[in-house]
Formats: structure tokens, C-alpha cells, sequence
């Protein structure tokens, strides 16, 4: 455990500020006036520079992992949708009826379940589920621990192994979803420890609950950050007290992905709160992200002020599974290819700026 | 002319309001909350209205058609770059150099490029481009008429033929893109004019322009909308008057898309000061569009507004060429994909939302 902590916080570095530089240059020496790609220049140098190469490669391997898992806090009765929900939609995505599934294959991407922690049997979920369950249901986070301490670090690994064979397989960007009735209330909770806000300030909707879940809903958020809040300073003992095995082997994800110069779009609370975890353990690794979409979880925006992104799009998504981050693909793929594969103004012979103007 | 006129107002009809109906409840049964994909899900309902089917088809034949002319107002310094810059782009766009030409590759799009009004000889542009010139260059607004009452017709009967011509072909979205030094003067012209803002509240930097240059253009939009303000209830008498010939032939290919009951993506403030005349002559025309960014050019705004067209991006480009719609595109094939593509609870067998919550 201290092994991968030291490492991320040792060796996790900033994307190549020379590239980011020479991508600067480029774009002025395309065939636009400068600057009015507006907002797809940054995020055009952004990909170079964590590419590492000017002109950046297209994003030809895009993966959604979704990191799915029970939450025994659902048991508090803080969502709209029975617990089961969590292994039949585990079901759904394999069996490709998911919205997810729908956009990766409009969008050019491809989805891979990952059971952390569904609150099923192993046999009961489909052959193409990837197995990596730490236990079935985390505890319920307002009364204990969501995982044991070996519980927290298996899950905290396994995230780390995925993000490697994800990696290795030739992924390009990253896109990690999640997956669990109830999730966005320990979301919630971490949040609001690690941004010092109030539990009934970062609560929220979730599926679409109504006045009474929300108030249970806030009274779980207080006591899971009462019950966190000595754990501030031990990032993987504050998962492991109020997260889940979703939540630990999403931030082992994200921080092995940034080691491994690999970017990711963040989708909603979920990898928010986790992005805000790996953030604590290591500053850097956000360079690596973008924010995909702000989700309508008040939660969500206090993690993406901390983390210093702005989403990509804002168009009150409250779904998770990644389709979120999964919609701003193209924009970051249109991006990179104005770098990669504009005309300059000599190579075009297009007159540039009038210089007394 | 008359005819054309006459047939937009009686014969536009607005999207099909049963099959709207048939997705909204559709989108219901789909395997998520109810309202968990927010505008996506308007989005997708209103891609099924426009294609008179639920689910809605694939967008796979995405075209965008760029309207280039030159604007003798660029005499009067609105424009960073000289007026030559028009034609060196009409080049650029047909040798694949441009922005449009390396975001349409990345999302799925092809481009045409229509001369209406470049100020160079036919002789002088590339093979590829779609020589429908009425003049070299329009008048100087400022001072003078854009085109002649022939000319203006002819623009406006040439961009309802090209509509014609893309959609006998297969297009099931279009997208209209612009090209033409100092065009965003008539354009900001045109909307002050039918939004009754003043010249100084909808003129922008354009390119990028000092604030000498800002002060002339202000000077040019306030000459023209004197000029124009007599015509405000002759739709094409005003293209005529302070606008030119790609905007005549953008007000027409929009007008007879809607026609044609053919979904349009708008892009900045060109054809959106196109549209807006389109709007005048069928107030159902604009049923048809999507708004898919929102320009810098503070007209634009005005103009949305006028139309009720929330745009879809918000990135501060200020580019025209169809770039701002096109990044659109790909929310507009993924809102689609989930209605068409998702299963619903009873086909994925996942539990509905507890009825007591």
C-alpha cells in the first residue's frame, strides 16, 4: 500500500509543459485567426502535451470502465430504486441496452464491467462481467465501515491492475463509469469532508428522490462524514470508512492512469469524489483529467472547483455509467484533430493578420 | 419569387408533434431514471419529431455547405485580414486544410464549399468549388445596396436548390457554414435590424479587431440598418439591401430544408442572422434547427434569443465555417442512439422506480 501511495505521490508528473508550448505555437500558425477555436485550443494543447507529441495522435481507443458496487447506506432508504437495481444494470450493460452502451457505439468507444462489490453472487451476474468483487454490499457508511482496511487495499489495487490492462491494451483516453444504488451518497460524503462543506449543501437528487429520501439522504451524509472525518489525513482509511470498493478501486484507477500519462474525462460524483481522493494523494494527477460534464449533484461542482476543471458540458445528466465523460469525447477527438491535421497559413498560402491591426 | 415566398409561409409545418409525443414516452421505459439523460433526452424526442419516426434513425450522412462571398464593407476597415483571405480559404477548404475540413474528418461529416459571391473570377477558384457567383463581391452596405433585386433572387433560388440538391442525395442534417472577410458586419446589421437592438449593443471584434476598427464597424452596421430599416417588411429586398449573396442563399437552403423537413444544426452569427430572416418569412422554420454554438459576435445572442434556440456549446469560438455546429453533431447521433439503441425495463428486465418514492 505505502508502495503505490509513494510512488503516485513521488512520480506522478505534469503532462509535458514543451509540448503544451509547441502546441501553443502551432495553433498560431494555423489557418484561423488566433484564438477563435476559442476553447478547442486549450483542450487541443492539453492532448498533445499529455500525448507527449505535437501534433497529438487521434483517439482511436477510447474505454468506458464502469466500477460497479452495492452501498449498504441504501438500506437508510437514500434512493428512488431498489439495491437490485445495481446487478441488473450490470446485466444491462453487458447485454448492451444501456445508455452507455448506446452512445459508445455511436461515439466510437467501448464499455467494459468491472464488479467491485454488487451485492450478488459471482454466478449470478454475466460471463462477460469482469470479477474483481471484494466483498457483496460495502457496510452502510452511517453507522460503519464500508470495507475492511484489506478490503479497501484489494479494491484500491485492483484499480490499479485494471487501469494497467486497460493501458497496455492500447486505451488512449479513459473514461471511467460507475454503477451502484445509492453511490452518490457516500459520493456525497467524501466530498464534503474533503471540500469542508455542510452535508445538506452537497446532497442531492440522486435517480430523482423525493423530500423525505432527501432528508434521510442528508442525515447519512452527516453521520458518514462524522464517522470519516479522523480519517482527513489516511486517503485510503477515509474510502474504506465512507466510500466503497467502487470508490477505492476508481481512485487507484485514476492515479495509475495519470502515472501511466494516460488521459482521462471524469463523469459525475462518483469518479468526482474519487478524482478528489487520488487529488489528495497526489496534486498532480488532475492535469491528467478533464471534467466531461458537471453533474445536477451539488456535490459534484465542489470536487471540480478543488480540482481546478471546468466541464466540457453541462446538460443535467444524472445517470453516471460514464456518459458524462462518454459525450465530450468527440469534442476532445475535434480538438486534437485541428492540431494534427489543419493547414498552416504558409503550407495553405492564406494571408495572415493585417500587422497594423 | 413570390412563389417561393408564399409556399415557405403556408407549407412549413412544424415538426411531428405524435411522434414527439410517442418518444417522450418512450424515453420513459428506457433502462434509467426518468429525466436522468436531461437535454439529451429533449434532443433525442425532438430528432424523432424532425424525422417524422420514433426511434430515429442514425445521422450518418452529416453535411455541411459552406456559403462564401466577399462584402465590399470590408473596404471600410471592419476586418483584421484583407478581403483576399476569402478566396485563399475557398482554396484551403476544397485541399481539406481548414478547421471544418479536420473536424469534419473526426466526426463523420462531409463538406461542400458554394461560391455566391467571391471577389475573384471563376477562373481563379479551385475545380471543387460550386460556382454559383450572382457578382464578384457585394456592395458596400454601409453606402450602397449588397445586390440587385436579380442578384438577390437568384442567391436566394441558388441556396434552395443546393438544399434540394443535398437532400435528393442522401443528407439526413445539414449544416450551414460561412466564409467571407467582414461578414460579420452585415450579419450584426441584419439582426439589429429585426431584433431592435442598437449597432453598438450586436457589434463584435469579429476576427479579432482593434478598437479603432471596432468604431468603423459600429459606424458600418449603424449606416447599413438606416439603409435597411425602410425594408423591414421585404425579407429579400433586405438580403438585398445590407446583407449579400451568401446570406440570400443561406436564408433560402434554410427555409427550403425546413421545407423539406431536413434537421439543420446553426452555426454563429452568419447563418444565424440568416435564420433569422428565414424566421421572418415562416416563424416555423426555426422548429427545424438546432443551435449548436454560441458565438462571441454579440448579435448572435439577440439572434437566439429571437429564435428560442438554446445553444448546445458554449466553447468561445469565433470561427464560422460550420465549426461551432459541427461539434454538435456527435450530441445530436448520441442523443438519438439512446432512444433508438437503449433497452427498455421490460426488454432488460430491470426494476422501475419503487412506486411509494
Amino acid at each position: 500500500m505505502t508502495d503505490h501511495l509513494q510512488r503516485f505521490r513521488e512520480q506522478i508528473r505534469r503532462p509535458d509543459d514543451d509540448i503544451h508550448q509547441v502546441a501553443v505555437e502551432r495553433q498560431l500558425r494555423l489557418t484561423k485567426p488566433p484564438g477563435a477555436l476559442g476553447r478547442l485550443e486549450d483542450l487541443s494543447c492539453w492532448l498533445a502535451s499529455v500525448q507527449g507529441v505535437c501534433p497529438p495522435r487521434p483517439l482511436t481507443r477510447a474505454r468506458v470502465v464502469i466500477f460497479a458496487g452495492d452501498h449498504g447506506v441504501a438500506q437508510a432508504g437514500v434512493s428512488a430504486y431498489p439495491a437490485e437495481v445495481t446487478s441488473q444494470m450490470v446485466a444491462n450493460f453487458v447485454g448492451g441496452g444501456a445508455a452507455i452502451n448506446a452512445m459508445a457505439a455511436a461515439l466510437d468507444a467501448s464499455v467494459r464491467v468491472v464488479d467491485m462489490g454488487v451485492n450478488v453472487s459471482n454466478e449470478a451476474l454475466p460471463p462477460d462481467v469482469t470479477r474483481l468483487k471484494v466483498r457483496e454490499g460495502s457496510g452502510n457508511i452511517a453507522v460503519e465501515d464500508a470495507l475492511t482496511a484489506a478490503q479497501t487495499l484489494q479494491a484500491f489495487e485492483a484499480g490499479i491492475a485494471i487501469a494497467d490492462e486497460e493501458i497496455d491494451a492500447g486505451a488512449d483516453v479513459l473514461i471511467p463509469g460507475d454503477m451502484g444504488i445509492a453511490n452518490t451518497t457516500p459520493a456525497a460524503a467524501v466530498i464534503a469532508l474533503l471540500t469542508n462543506q455542510d452535508a445538506a449543501a452537497v446532497t442531492g437528487r440522486g435517480t430523482g428522490i423525493d423530500d423525505e429520501a432527501w432528508m434521510r439522504k442528508v442525515i447519512a451524509v452527516r453521520d458518514a462524514m462524522r464517522r470519516g472525518r479522523p480519517l482527513l489525513g489516511d486517503q485510503l482509511g477515509l474510502l474504506g470508512s465512507i466510500s466503497g470498493a467502487d470508490f477505492a478501486a476508481m481512485t487507484g484507477f485514476l492515479l495509475q492512469s495519470a502515472y501511466r500519462r494516460t488521459p482521462v474525462i471524469l463523469d459525475g460524483v462518483a469518479s468526482g469524489a474519487s478524482a478528489l481522493v487520488a487529488h489528495r494523494i497526489s496534486f498532480r494527477c488532475a492535469r491528467w483529467f478533464q471534467a466531461g460534464h458537471r453533474s445536477v449533484e451539488p456535490a459534484h461542482s465542489f470536487a471540480l472547483t478543488r480540482l481546478q476543471l471546468e466541464p466540457l458540458l453541462d446538460y443535467g445528466l444524472r445517470l453516471g455509467e460514464g456518459t458524462g465523460a462518454l459525450l465530450a469525447l468527440p469534442i476532445l477527438r475535434a480538438a486534437g484533430a485541428t492540431l494534427s491535421d489543419m493547414a498552416t497559413f504558409d503550407e495553405a498560402g492564406v494571408s495572415e493578420q493585417s500587422a497594423d491591426e
